[in-house]
């Protein structure tokens, strides 16, 4: 039985695409198809224009193949720049908003032959005001944020792929509340040119998908690779368990498929001995708000200045909060999130990665986007992240954990994620 | 005698316009007389509305005194957004575009009370095809790249005080070319948000004026900070010279300044031991072009796939060899890059800071910018510099030496400033 073309993986389209097996239109037609069955339902879309998006399948289609990329659709979150479609960054400060330009990373898509489906909800400036977007799950949760859009489109087969990013756990968060792969890279990995600025030393580009291939063929296609990345493992890798400082606030699904992996680790001979915290970790999670706080205080200074009246109550809170915090506080903070990543290296011991919660649990409903309390701390250390869907909750909702890395070696992190998630989805 | 108003320091400037001894009208039309003078032949301004900038200086003449910077008038580097004025970052792909917001730095100085004048000339993103500012010492000759306008601008008294940006030597280059005083602050310090993206890792926003004083008031202001700068000496300095792996390339008048200085140290009692470069400094030149050259072609993507032809054919070529390095190779750039990093604190020895050369020697004729060698391997390791102008060359154009500083520990720098540049310009 041959599965809808909206539900294929990336990387099985893009082999059929390539031989012109199936052509781009196709793959836009089927998830325009989908789109049109569930937007009602799910609003994952800030813009989309279905006439535009067939326009540029049909001109791939006439043309050479162009990369890894060729022909398959891409959804954008609305924090990233567009050349031909508006950016509005979550916010009513720039509705209609259209960029002069495309954001590196989408450039660099296109130049791999990916078209741009349309643009996806993001939360207010990536932050925690929800947009309109609905967990395809159970409609009455949220997708999670701030990569609302991106998550809830992947998860519901509208697009195969889509842009996030992440400066707290707007990467990872989404992904676990939405059941799918979130990839965030090693910090300084992927260009952020042209995608809305909030915290120089936080903000991550990520991606999002259903397998570990995927996000893998996407990440290498927007560094500039011409070939398909290999994800063969390089040997059993040595995985150690992570509870993080915030294991308290894990709630029992998490707690469950925390113990899951670990059995699963032990019987297949990979778990590696757990290590203490380094000292330069604790007080992280505080650290994170703070320097979070004072960057956005200051990247959106034009916002809080000229626009203070369309900023939501809770964003105009915390940038407040961002302009109390002095100068040489955020060095200090600086200097612990420099200690800590100094220290990284010594939170692996002899393992490769280490497995840590993603999220408290199910998603909760929609009036908020969860607590991104199980990202931040990674987002500060500028370690790769890769989500893994692989549980379920009480409610039957997604629940997983996250594989982290050592900083710069992604590839080896994908590797073993591949490995891992089949285990764990059996185990 | 009083000096007009153009002429004097920001410094003093700020303190007449909080005590509302003078009024913003009165400094603004001090520096349009000045422009409407001289621009003609220094051509330093991309976009000048002179009743603008007196409607801004009339407006805060109205309100209370803002912040640090009140009434002060600024030049603003065309890579930086403006809401009210366009920015076309030296390039004709962006001829009459007007951003939707300021850049982070413009709103947090504006924020300060400060007024943006104008738009300074910038080369071509940032890089090296020239734009049409002349030296205000000798037209013939360069003001330096790529902060050209805002330089010159400053250098010829239309203006106390403009924002600059560092790639390569973008801030210390002009400066020196210009005889005026140039800070680069410790990499990660000011915020990037709404200033044309070329370089993640390298890209760093600066500050001109013509005394130390001045740069330090500017900078102190961008960064929320409340009360003046105090730059009075904590103790006497311990300065080592640094003539940097690049001292081949310096030309006799810079190692005549640079001898000349190495005696005004001895002489006051503050010269540290000269120390070896560390073995991790080798090489970064080399990583340094690559690094930046892999990270044009990625940050100008839509640029380079969009408007081939109307890139300069120096920025084309740039862009086409950043595309022929490979992501392994840029890799191991960034680690070498880290290593040193990690390594720059052996550097100093004993000492607090160190002085090495800012430019080969006096400015060379207007068909190029000149070489930015000197400031490249300093831009990479993040630490703080600022250009001391202080002698003169065989052809009586300006020459100085760049002070440069431990990372994080830029006010110690700008108080070792304050207290070399006197003793440099009697020695």
């Amino acid at each position: 039985m041959t599965q809808p073309l909206n539900v294929r993986e990336a990387i099985q389209l893009a082999r059929q695409l390539a031989s012109r097996e199936l052509t781009a239109t196709d793959v836009v037609s089927a998830c325009l198809e989908r789109i049109a069955e569930r937007e009602g339902e799910v609003q994952a879309w800030e813009f989309l224009d279905p006439d535009h998006a067939l326009a540029q399948a049909r001109e791939l289609d006439r043309g050479p193949v162009r990369g890894l990329l060729h022909g398959l659709p891409v959804g954008v979150k609305d924090l990233f720049d567009t050349a031909d479609m508006p950016a509005t960054y979550g916010s009513p400060i720039y509705a209609g908003h259209r960029p002069a330009a495309d954001a590196a990373s989408v450039a660099l898509c296109r130049e791999q032959g990916a078209l741009m489906l349309g643009k996806t909800v993001t939360t207010e400036f990536a932050t925690f005001t929800p947009g309109k977007t609905r967990n395809p799950h159970r409609l009455t949760q949220t997708p999670g944020g701030s990569s609302s859009g991106s998550a809830a489109a992947v998860a519901d087969c509208m697009v195969p792929l889509a842009f996030a990013s992440q400066t707290a756990a707007s990467v990872i968060r989404p992904a676990a509340f939405c059941g799918i792969v979130g990839y965030k890279p090693s910090f300084g990995t992927i260009h952020r040119a042209g995608v809305k600025a909030l915290s120089d030393c936080l903000d991550t580009v990520g991606f999002l998908a259903r397998s570990i291939d995927d996000v893998a063929l996407f990440a290498a296609a927007v560094q500039g690779e011409r070939v398909l990345p290999d994800l063969s493992p390089a040997g059993a890798p040595r995985i150690a368990m992570c509870p993080t400082h915030e294991w308290p606030q894990a709630d029992d699904d998490t707690r469950a498929a925390f113990a899951r992996a670990e059995q699963v680790l032990a019987r297949t001979g990979v778990l590696a001995a757990a290590l203490p915290l380094p000292t330069p970790f604790s007080g992280l999670l505080q650290a994170q708000k703070e320097i979070m706080a004072f960057d956005l205080a200051r990247s959106l200074a034009h916002e809080r200045l000229r626009h203070p009246g369309r900023l939501s109550e809770g964003l105009g809170q915390l940038l407040r909060q961002g302009m109390e915090i002095d100068v040489d506080r955020h060095r200090a903070n600086l200097h612990k999130a420099a200690a800590a990543r100094a220290a990284a290296d010594s939170l692996f011991g002899d393992a490769d990665a280490v497995l840590a919660p993603s999220a408290i649990g199910e998603a909760p409903a929609r009036e908020q986007t969860g607590d991104p309390v199980f990202g931040r701390v990674w987002t500060l250390l500028g370690l790769p992240c890769i989500h893994l869907p692989f549980a379920t909750g009480r409610t039957g909702l997604p629940v997983g954990l996250q594989l982290v890395g050592r900083h710069g070696d992604d590839r080896a992190l994908l590797r073993m994620a591949a490995w891992l998630l089949p285990r764990l989805k059996d185990g």
